[in-house]
């Protein structure tokens, strides 16, 4: 394995210290209670903050929750003030109820808190995203996500409508493999697709991928337009995800390697911030 | 390049034969205006499935527009059932305006349209995600999606906040390699990180992705554990992002790539069947 060496990979996960620490602060008590000088004042700002959001005629915004690592919608609710600012300070994403008229800390029941990364508006400040890892199924279902069920698949057929999540292109294309690869489980008939035979033999998935990866570089070897290198690339990826599916790998598992190892720019920047910010309140627990 | 071969790749983008034409005719007409029997057919048949939806005091659902391609979400709106069955038809995502009590076609003003690939409902079905393909920014601000404005960067300095996309970990690190290389325009002093080593050194970026392709299978070859397979695999995506970035390629065109290439199957089955639901509107026009 290489070392990727970017020279400005400083930071170490303070923000997380931090976050631990608002964590096991309030996770004993559902109620946001903040007793430190500091909290109080992280608190007061974020309060300040969040009044230039546009809350509609019940104090809320919408409050959508996307896994950091993959971009998968994990589920949609409603925030006030409050669980914002519970949202910001403990780090997991907490909504306000509508039906129960309360705050609820998504996971409070389940154990599965979708623990926050960031944060982020919108353009009319009336939606917020919660950015996070969840620490299992999001949905009540057992489902990854709320969102499984399709209205065309609705339309074509509502009385067997099947379990489908909404996935970007490359989650949908990891499902098809993962589904070629539970296919085998039973006898073929037929010529298998090339999925298949890569799913089956190890030694031409292999000399796949490092042709592909040779193919790749080719392109700007031989002066190759764009088109052509996003070709290649997508051969490269479509390979390399045969080979993860072999290997029981999920594309979630390498992005999380690839976030914990490297500094994203502002998410960066955004820590080594922070750390001033909340070095009193760290200094202090 | 190679060809994926899938044997199961047997669709022709039916569904957006059928979605130009419904494309065609409403585009002419912003009010929803279907004229032949087979469209009101299939109006009524989707406005009966809408029935279900739990529909708020207004009549209204959270409706987010995500990137097919990217998972990125674009923007985040409402819709009553008529902005979803026009949604449905014309493939181009719409939402109702509270501010303007109207229909409104994200795109109908700027051309910015938001091609619709899915429509997907959450558990509570007060919820839907409209999966499409931006035609270009989709803010009006020209950022690439509504959500630019970190919660964390505003708690740092609200006086100096920068614009920076919610992007999850892919995107977010494409970010980061974008940012080396425009770094790379002004002379640079001291040692250059690795990333910009690599974007300085064509050779010697090919030399890694050949190596890093090499390792990847060399964990199964290996016997090696999953573990090291994701961090292999983080390391290969790595170095060919960089190589992507060299090459002024996007992530989002090898996706694209990926997407139009394969039946990522859902999608495919559910265009295979949409094709006999629609076959007598496709018929008739």
């Amino acid at each position: 394995m290489s070392y990727f060496g970017f020279q400005s990979l400083t930071f170490s996960g303070h923000l997380f210290v931090f976050n631990n620490v608002c964590f096991k602060k309030y996770t004993n008590n559902p109620a946001f209670v903040s007793t430190s000088e500091s909290d109080l004042s992280l608190q007061s700002k974020i309060e300040m903050l969040l009044d230039d959001l546009k809350w509609d005629d019940k104090g809320l915004v919408v409050a959508t929750a996307q896994n950091v690592d993959t971009g998968t919608i994990l589920m949609q609710g409603f925030a006030n003030k409050e669980a914002i600012v519970r949202t910001a300070t403990q780090r997991k994403a907490t909504f306000y109820s509508r039906s129960r008229s309360q705050l609820w800390t998504k996971g409070e029941t389940s154990n599965n808190f979708i623990n926050i990364h960031d944060i982020f508006f919108d353009c009319d400040r009336d939606s917020i995203i919660y950015l996070g890892k969840p620490d299992g199924p999001a949905c009540h279902t057992g489902s990854a996500t709320c969102f499984h069920t399709s209205l065309d698949d609705l339309i074509d057929d509502p009385k067997n409508v099947k379990h489908r999540l909404a996935s970007s292109t490359l989650y949908s294309l990891e499902n098809t493999i993962s589904q070629r690869k539970a296919e085998l489980a039973v006898p073929q008939t037929g010529k298998p697709s090339w999925t298949k035979r890569l799913l089956l033999d190890n030694k031409l998935l292999c000399s796949k991928i490092r042709e592909e990866a040779d193919e790749l570089c080719r392109t700007s070897e031989e002066g190759e337009d764009k088109s052509r290198t996003a070709s290649e690339m997508a051969d490269l990826v479509y390979h390399a995800m045969v080979f993860l599916a072999v290997q029981g790998v999920k594309l979630e598992d390498v992005f999380e390697h690839l976030r914990e190892r490297f500094a994203q720019s502002g998410i960066e920047e955004k820590k080594n911030r922070a750390r001033k910010v909340d070095q009193s309140a760290i200094t202090k627990d």
